[in-house]
């Protein structure tokens, strides 16, 4: 380990001076202090003996992690975001956001400054190498998400299961039998192995299964353009379904666009029914879109609040999983009464009823 | 000033075991460091030897001061925030974000920590408290927007003179000659002397009149429903616009669709063009949005540039106004020839056209 004598024997100064400047007990002329200063970098002292004075106080800071160069900061994280600044607010903590990498270089990084009390982890992987480096530093956490195996971590996230069940079960008893997911993309690298993507459409297979439907999944990226790409898909491949659920709120964005462009009436010809999403951008389609509405304000503060008590000392807050609830908005309807196979296709069908 | 020896006072412990314990000499038993920090605290000592010590150390680390409690955190920021991480990442810097308030009160509270080397201000307001806030703690910073007199400010902004004038120019080529601006709503006080919402305004009265046009305001938040609602009035009271210049994006979405809501053709009863607005966001609508696209990423990689150029004592940026520029989308098209006054009104007219 380098020590102070190290630090003055390099600067070529006593270790009193040295230990007046850490110290600030008396004043030591700015070319001096540029010595010791440059001699600590050089020796990897200044950060140790920092980090450790820092190791010893509570800023009563706390991070939120978010690969915001990797995942989009759209409306939905927007709302995680604020919702845990709020809530570290109310505890009198401040809440910043760390755009650090999934593969956890740089939040190791930061965690080495000393710099916060607490890390909030978003965007949880399956198998998240941030954990990793969270245990190591030990620094307290806590996940919004969740890995495959998440107990003993604290934890709280979306309950998938029930928001897809929800959902299904809600086209169901209009008379939906022809379902379609369009989902993520997991074969893009940024994100493989995300949680949420893995676990609606895990959901989805199960509980159309179980409803005895048949299973459809359009994989796609979240933007509105992919959006549109995967509608066209969807109605080239499987031109009987009649009601789609998606995934990503900018991708329904564009699945409400496409139908259109193909010249199918929402929710006359299609219903859509958004899987996560909020209120703002569920109010840019016309007709307005029905969604399960992501509870980010919830999960933002409960995260927060998980991580805050145990900084305090306080009793833990057992690990919760909330549904997206039903919003209902106008782009589900029943679907129009089969037709007969001679009227070949829909477009001919529906100009048929018009 | 509270002194060393103070602490080691109340502590009931030598001046050498305060002083082993936070240089890190020797070690101390969990007893002894539980009361010298107790005294610290309760003293006010700690913080302020950490503080200097951390002042005289540097973290690599900058951030960005953003009010995204009162302030949505859009597409348009996220390209900020996104492009002055990278900027910041590629010197070798980390880039955090801080969602404090406009008034200056929690950003104080943060520097008081001594966290980071610099910052980077957001959303800057025409006479900006927290201007004051960063120069009292002698914290280098840069602005991404500027003061009325940002003169002496290291600062980078779009060129919101040039850009309306750009916009306007281009409608006026097409023919257009009854403009209108759905503006900002600066009667909001979350927006209250807010720079691109007063220089949009400021700029677009000037441009009209230079240009021998009506001058049509119509103030409005920046959300969806705000810009159905703005559009219903403008089409209530200036029912002979022709072309519409928004300034806001999420209100640019809800234009489209009131337009659209109330029978009116894009953009052949009406053209519609986005002032500040990312790609993204333009391929949300059907037609495609026109807009002035907002230069965020280099803006974001400017104001980061310019501060880590104070930071590493290399020679200072020249403050940068960039214009957006124009980005044709479908939203933009000639005005109908006048009808005669016989056909009263508009949808009346669109009906004999068709």
């Amino acid at each position: 380990m380098v020590t102070m004598r190290d630090v003055a024997q390099r600067a070529g100064v006593s270790i009193a001076t040295v230990s007046f400047l850490l110290n600030d007990t008396k004043p030591v002329t700015a070319a001096t202090r540029a010595r010791i200063e440059q001699a600590m970098l050089d020796l990897g002292y200044k950060r140790n003996l920092v980090a450790r004075a820092l190791a010893s106080r509570r800023t009563h800071i706390i991070a939120m992690a978010y690969p915001a160069l990797e995942h989009r900061f759209g409306m939905s994280t927007s709302e995680f975001f604020t919702s845990a600044a709020e809530a570290a607010r109310k505890a009198d903590y401040h809440l910043v956001l760390w755009p650090v990498g999934n593969d956890g270089v740089e939040l190791r990084e930061l965690l080495g400054q000393g710099l916060v009390d607490g890390v909030v982890l978003m965007e949880v992987q399956l198998d998240d190498p941030r954990i990793d480096v969270l245990q190591g530093a030990k620094m307290p956490f806590a996940l919004i998400g969740r890995t495959t195996e998440p107990a003993g971590l604290s934890h709280v996230d979306i309950d998938f299961d029930t928001t897809v069940e929800d959902a299904v079960r809600h086209l169901y008893s209009f008379g939906h039998r022809q379902l379609a997911l369009i989902s993520g993309d997991l074969d893009d690298p940024r994100f493989h192995a995300y949680g949420p993507w893995v676990r609606v459409e895990e959901a989805y297979r199960r509980v159309a299964a179980s409803y005895d439907l048949p299973i459809v999944v359009v994989p796609c990226s979240d933007t509105t353009e992919a959006g549109k790409a995967a509608t066209e898909q969807l109605l080239a491949q499987h031109p009987e379904t009649t009601a789609v659920l998606v995934l990503n709120e900018y991708a329904a964005l564009g699945v409400v666009s496409g139908l259109k462009r193909a010249g199918y009436d929402v929710p006359g010809d299609m219903s859509v029914l958004s899987l996560l999403m909020v209120p703002e951008t569920a109010a840019m389609t016309d007709p307005e879109l029905t969604m399960m509405r992501t509870p980010g304000p919830e999960l933002g503060q409960l995260g927060t609040d998980s991580l805050i008590r145990e900084l305090e000392g306080d009793d833990p807050l057992p690990p919760q999983l909330v549904p997206a609830k039903l919003s209902p908005g106008a782009t589900v309807a029943a679907p129009r009464a089969p037709r007969p196979k001679a009227d070949a296709g829909r477009r001919g069908a529906r100009k048929a009823r018009s």
